[in-house]
C-alpha cells in the first residue's frame, strides 16, 4: 500500500508500505476511504518536533475489511469513524469518559499513520463508531473531521462549558479553532467571539456562528474581549493553539470563575501559578477524548444538522500529500482532505 | 480599640488603633467575638511576603455594631460570620458564584484586619451572613472556621469534585488540609486518603473522615497515591499548599480526566503547560468563593452535622498573639484561635 512519510522537517513522502495484517484478535483492518492532514502535523513539518521517518496521519474515516476474533461492534463492510488515539473502552479511565488517556492508549500517529491506503486498528471496539450505514459522498468531509478536528473543538467547547447563557471567546482560527465555534453554537452559546485576523476564516467562523470577530492579538486581544463583555471577560474561552502567548491570552480573556478549554497542543508553555490561583478560572484540556463524543457528532451530521466538513479548503489526491502539507504550511489552505 | 500589627518579619505587636466608624452606607461595624492566625499569615511572618505595618487578620465572628443606612439584611445584635474578601453580593461576578473576585472585591487582610477588637466590614449585605441565633460559646470556634479555613477547605473538594464514588487525595495537613478531608467526607466521597506526617494532624484527618494517610511527599507520595488507587491516582486531588512541590503533587496524583482544587496561595509556581496538556486533569482553585458556601455551612455547624473548630488547637488571648504567631510558625500548633 502507499502511506505517508515524513522524513524530515518540510520532506514529506508518499512511499510503498506493507499491507497492514490482523496481529490481535481486538484488531480490524480498514481500507482508509479519506484522511487529512492536520495542524499538528506543521509542528514536526516546521521542525518543532522531531521527525523520524514517521508514518503520518491520524483522521481517518474508511470501511472494515477485516476483523479479529474478539470484535463485536463492527463486521466487514461497515464505514467507520475514528478517534486519533486508540483507546479500550473498557478501563476505568475509557469508562469514566477520557479515552484519550486509556490505560492501553496508543497515539495513531507516528505508531499507525492512516494517511495511508490502509490501516489496521487495535482495540478496534474502544475506537471506531461504525455509521448508520454507508454514507453519501457528500458526508465524508464531515464525518472525516469527526475524527479530530469537529471531536477535538466539541471537547474544547465542553471543558470551556459552553452553553446557554455564556459568552464564549475562541482563540485560534485554525481548523480546530472554527470547528470550536460551531460546537459552542451547536451547545447553545449566547454569543461567540472568534479571534481571527484572515478574511476566510472570519468568514467561516460567522457561519458557524461567531457573532463577534476580534482581530487584535495577546494582551490588545484580551482587552477587546473585555470592552466586549462589560470589562469582565468572557465566561467560556477555547484556546487553540498551544503557545505561552495563546494560552496567557485565554486565561486572561477569561472572566473570575469562567472556564478555559485548551486544546492547543502545549510548546514551552509555562502557566504561572499566582496569575493562575487570582484569576480563579476553570482550565481543562489535553489530548480531546474524542471516541466520547463520535455517537452523537456522528449523527448530527447524518441528520445534517452540522457541516464541520466544510472546514477542508483543498482536497488533493493522497499522492499528492507533499503539496497538501505544503499549502497548509503557507497558509494557502486551512485544511486539506487527501481522497484515495 | 487594640489591633495586631505586623512591623516585620516575626515581629507582631498588638497595639492600640483608632476605632472604625462607618464610612459608607453599605458599611456594618462589628465587634469582633473571636478571630484567629491563618497559615497564610506565616508567608509574611516569614518573609516571604514583605509585610509593611500591616494590620492582621482576615477570618472573624462578632456581633453588628452599627450599620450603614443600606444595609438590609442585618440588623445592630446580630452574630454574623464573614468571608476574608469582601464583595457586594450583587456584581455579576458575585451573581455567577464567584464573590472572592467581586468586581469591588477588598482583601479584609491588610486593609482592614480582623486581628482586632473591631472592624469595619463594608458591603456587609454581600459580606456578612447572620447566624440564626446568638451561638452557644462552644460553637463559635466552628463558625469561626467557616470564615475562611473551613470555607476554603470545602471550595477545594467542591473544585475537585469530591463526591460518591470517588478517591480524593489531599496535599497539605495544615488546617484547611483537615478542612478538605471533612468536606470530602461530608460530599460523599468514597475514599479519603490525607497526605501527613504528623501524628496529631493524622489523627484529625481520620477524626474528620480521611480512609488512608500517606507519608511519603513529592514523587514517592505520588507513587505511593498510584499504588493505592489501581495505579491510576485520585479522580479528586486537594492542595492545600502552594509550593511547586505540593502543586506538581497534586497534578500528578490525579488520575487522567481527574480533578484538581488548589487553594494553597500560589508562591513561585510555574506549571509546565505540556505535563498540564497530558494530564488531561481539570484544574481549579484560587482565593475561596466563601461567601457562596457561608450559609449552608453554617447550618451544618448550627446543627452539629460538623464539628470544623476542633483544628484550632491551641486558644490565646488577643493580647497574646505573638505567641500564636510563634507556635504556628514552629508547627507547636496548627491553628490558633484568639479571644477577646
Amino acid at each position: 500500500m502507499r502511506a505517508v512519510i515524513m522524513h524530515g522537517p518540510g520532506d514529506v513522502r508518499v512511499e510503498e508500505r506493507e499491507d497492514p495484517q490482523i496481529i490481535d484478535p481486538t484488531d480490524a483492518v480498514i481500507t482508509i476511504a479519506a484522511t487529512c492532514v492536520c495542524g499538528s502535523d506543521l509542528w514536526p513539518y516546521r521542525g518543532y518536533d522531531q521527525p523520524d521517518h514517521q508514518h503520518m496521519g491520524h483522521e481517518y474515516v474508511g470501511v472494515v475489511e477485516e476483523i479479529g476474533a474478539a470484535v463485536e461492534t463492527l463486521k466487514v463492510g461497515d464505514f467507520v469513524v475514528g478517534s486519533f488515539v486508540i483507546s479500550c473502552g473498557v478501563c476505568e479511565i475509557c469508562r469514566e469518559g477520557h479515552p484519550s488517556r486509556c490505560v492501553h492508549a496508543i497515539m495513531v500517529d507516528g505508531e499507525i499513520g492512516t494517511q495511508a491506503e490502509k490501516a489496521r486498528i487495535p482495540y478496534a471496539d474502544g475506537t471506531l463508531v461504525a455509521t448508520p450505514g454507508r454514507p453519501s459522498e457528500d458526508l465524508i468531509p464531515s464525518l472525516l473531521a469527526a475524527s479530530d478536528v469537529l471531536g477535538t473543538g466539541w471537547f474544547a467547547a465542553d471543558a470551556a462549558q459552553a452553553g446557554p447563557g455564556r459568552i464564549v471567546a475562541v482563540v485560534g482560527d485554525g481548523a480546530v479553532g472554527l470547528m470550536g465555534v460551531l460546537a459552542a453554537k451547536q451547545m447553545g452559546a449566547e454569543r461567540i467571539i472568534a479571534m481571527s485576523r484572515h478574511a476566510d476564516r472570519q468568514a467561516l467562523a460567522r457561519e458557524y456562528g461567531a457573532t463577534d470577530i476580534v482581530t487584535e492579538r495577546g494582551d490588545e486581544g484580551v482587552a477587546r474581549i473585555k470592552e466586549l463583555t462589560n470589562g469582565l471577560g468572557a465566561h467560556s474561552v477555547i484556546e487553540a493553539v498551544g503557545t505561552q502567548e495563546s494560552m496567557m491570552q485565554a486565561i486572561r480573556s477569561t472572566r473570575p470563575g469562567g472556564s478555559v478549554g485548551f486544546v492547543g497542543v502545549s510548546h514551552d508553555v509555562q502557566l504561572p501559578g499566582g496569575e493562575l490561583f487570582f484569576s480563579a478560572v476553570h482550565l481543562h484540556g489535553g489530548p480531546a477524548p474524542v471516541r466520547r463524543y463520535l455517537p452523537e457528532l456522528i449523527q448530527l451530521i447524518w441528520d445534517r444538522k452540522i457541516d464541520p466538513g466544510k472546514v477542508f479548503d483543498l482536497t488533493l489526491p493522497l499522492a499528492e500529500a507533499a503539496e497538501a502539507y505544503r499549502a497548509m504550511d503557507e497558509r494557502r489552505a486551512t485544511k486539506v482532505l487527501l481522497t484515495l
